[in-house]
């Protein structure tokens, strides 16, 4: 069975078609500048072959239609036509306090969706325009299956985590709660772990470090809360989002600066974090080669970053009542050894034996701590695509 | 010897006249309503003697006049003239980046004081006009003493746990970092815990607990992070304010509510917290007594603050690389047992083995953990006034 699975952004769409019998991906690519003009469309198939053209893409349609020329016709092709496809994934980065599952997607769901369009004004839009290209183009009979990344928080985070201690009726009124962010990455980690672990019952912390970043807290496979919550600027700082703050320094910022909110959010948005702090950039590469030529500011968001993700595996710990393990997943993450040692430093009070030998350099899947180690520490490569593909496939086709 | 400490606000003033041979309170009282006409004066001696009069305050040389009248005069008078004054120390909430230790006043000290203002406008020149107000009435060759509550934080936290991540210019530029709260409680608190325990080598977690609640990471003595930052929102949350919140709710807020910044800044301040989400009280006595009457949101307030603590405590504990003591102090850290209780609730892992028994109820200074408890449960007293009337003894006339 092969599932396409879709994650489209404001004016980007990213596709995978996944065979899910070796849950290996077939094909990827994305397509960019949709309706921006100048359209390019990558390609990219298991056997090695890779292309990029520059494609006019007006449209989400249009995006859809060159993605199927890519995958049905031509040298490369990988499959004969889209009768192949047994149903669609589209990716959703909000489902508001409804989508506390998958859902199979039809005009009341879309309708739901568009709903919660102002908790995530530039992608919604966006999700729902590419589901209706994908109808357009496959017809309203294939199967299709929204997955949110906010249900793994929403889904089991009690009451008492997920509220923001302000007036109890604008929580309400306004969905401003924590939703959490990035769940379908802490949701697929949190499975492999237990996967790996052979055990279901276990206390887990999850970073996903990354551009964005989230920490999550997880028991028994359920998440019972996350460092993001409401938007993208909460928890840990990022590469350029401050995480969570003082509540007064937006007004003290507009204040000083002569600013409005807009203008504040924006700043703590993209003009803060690791590349605010560093001066250098948002990306740790280049933080530690200016760190080691001896950056006073680029140490000092390295040691800020894991001090930060120190602590919230600390919080979490306790907000589990223990600790089992801890998970590195995203780009950070996964390829980033000091981050992952640093952040780990000091923690042999709660159980973690680190391996610092074997975590060196390290990539792809493996433990970092001593055999023995009461608190295990793993290195899990995220893959949002095929959590996606699955849930479409169990939803679809009723679990494996 | 007899130190006098002032705490001034922007319309009050506490004083209490302090014997340093036993460093017990000779006689303390405030004075409040001090320009706003309808003064008040109330006097307290140690002997049991109480009174509260209405005396014309117009401002703080008044006030110091109507304070050494009760001091010298009639049956309840605890001195014969101001000479037996032999210091007095003043509180300053906040020292700026600069005053990390108490300080002689002069003129010099009092300007460099007024620089740092505009962190703290409504208090700081409330606090310097009780100076000059203090000089004028005592003279200026009486020795004066300045504790600041942020030294505790200031003088030793390291940068990476005080910065926020917001553009690195603006943090030094408009002293955007984190300062601390209610430093002086966390500084008479570490001290007296190591007194009781006979150690300067721990690592503790205070939790002051009263209507502003903050929570420390102690090292050897040594503050080196606060749950309160630059403002007094920041951290848990407390009695009506949010504690730290995601980047986006203050903007959300003014979107969906039509306020201005000024406005959610002062709901964050005055309607939140505790107050907010019961929707009964900021008071936790009323939130106890509405939640045993089965009331859902003061449940759920008393879930989400002990929540809150109890991840705080695993937060700094990851900090601190381990945990030999948690101390509650401030009014809810006192008195509220229950509080205390749910706080620790799961953090048997850290090695605390709570004594519920002893808890229930439980006033004053005492240990609330098991004997054996690997890590030790403690409750203490506040006494910030007797911590200044210390420094300032130390500062005028050499450490005891």
């Amino acid at each position: 069975m092969k599932i396409l699975v879709i994650n489209a952004g404001s004016s980007s769409m990213k596709y995978q078609l996944i065979d899910m019998d070796t849950e290996q991906f077939i094909a990827k690519g994305n397509c960019e500048r949709i309706g921006a003009g100048n359209g390019i469309v990558s390609y990219k198939t298991a056997d090695g072959y890779s292309t990029e053209q520059d494609i006019d893409l007006p449209d989400h349609t249009a995006a859809f239609r060159a993605v199927m020329n890519f995958l049905t016709t031509g040298d490369h092709k990988v499959i004969s036509d889209f009768s192949e496809i047994a149903a669609i994934g589209h990716r959703f980065a909000h489902g508001g306090p409804t989508f506390v599952a998958p859902a199979l997607i039809d005009d009341d769901t879309l309708r739901e969706i568009d709903k919660t369009t102002p908790l995530m004004p530039l992608h919604t839009p966006a999700q729902i325009k590419a589901v209706r290209a994908a109808q357009a183009v496959f017809g309203r009979e294939k199967p299709m299956v929204g997955v949110f990344d906010t249900s793994f928080i929403t889904s089991s985070a009690p009451e008492y985590a997920y509220r923001y201690a302000i007036p109890y009726e604008y929580g309400d009124k306004y969905g401003i709660r924590k939703y959490g962010f990035h769940g379908t990455s802490h949701r697929f980690v949190s499975l492999r772990i237990n996967e790996i672990l052979g055990r279901n019952d276990m206390k887990v912390v999850i970073c996903h470090l990354g551009n964005g970043s989230s920490i999550s807290a997880v028991q028994s496979g359920r998440g019972i809360d996350e460092s993001l919550g409401l938007s993208g600027n909460g928890g840990i700082m990022m590469g350029t989002r401050s995480g969570a703050i003082d509540a007064a320094i937006p007004g003290t910022l507009m204040k000083n600066l002569g600013l409005t909110i807009t203008e504040v959010t924006e700043l703590l948005n993209k003009k803060s974090g690791l590349l605010g702090v560093s001066g250098v950039s948002s990306d740790m590469r280049d933080i530690h080669k200016a760190a080691e030529e001896g950056n006073a500011r680029a140490k000092l968001a390295i040691q800020m970053l894991t001090y930060q993700i120190k602590k919230c595996i600390g919080e979490y710990a306790a907000a589990l009542g223990g600790l089992d393990c801890v998970c590195f997943t995203g780009g950070i993450g996964e390829n980033d050894w000091i981050v992952r040692e640093k952040s780990c430093e000091g923690l042999e009070f709660l159980g973690i034996d680190f391996d610092s030998d074997k975590n060196r350099n390290f990539r792809g899947e493996g433990c970092m701590t001593k055999p023995g180690s009461k608190v295990q520490v793993w290195v899990i490569p995220t893959n949002e695509e095929l959590l996606i593909a699955r849930d479409t496939r169990d939803l679809v086709f009723g679990a494996k």
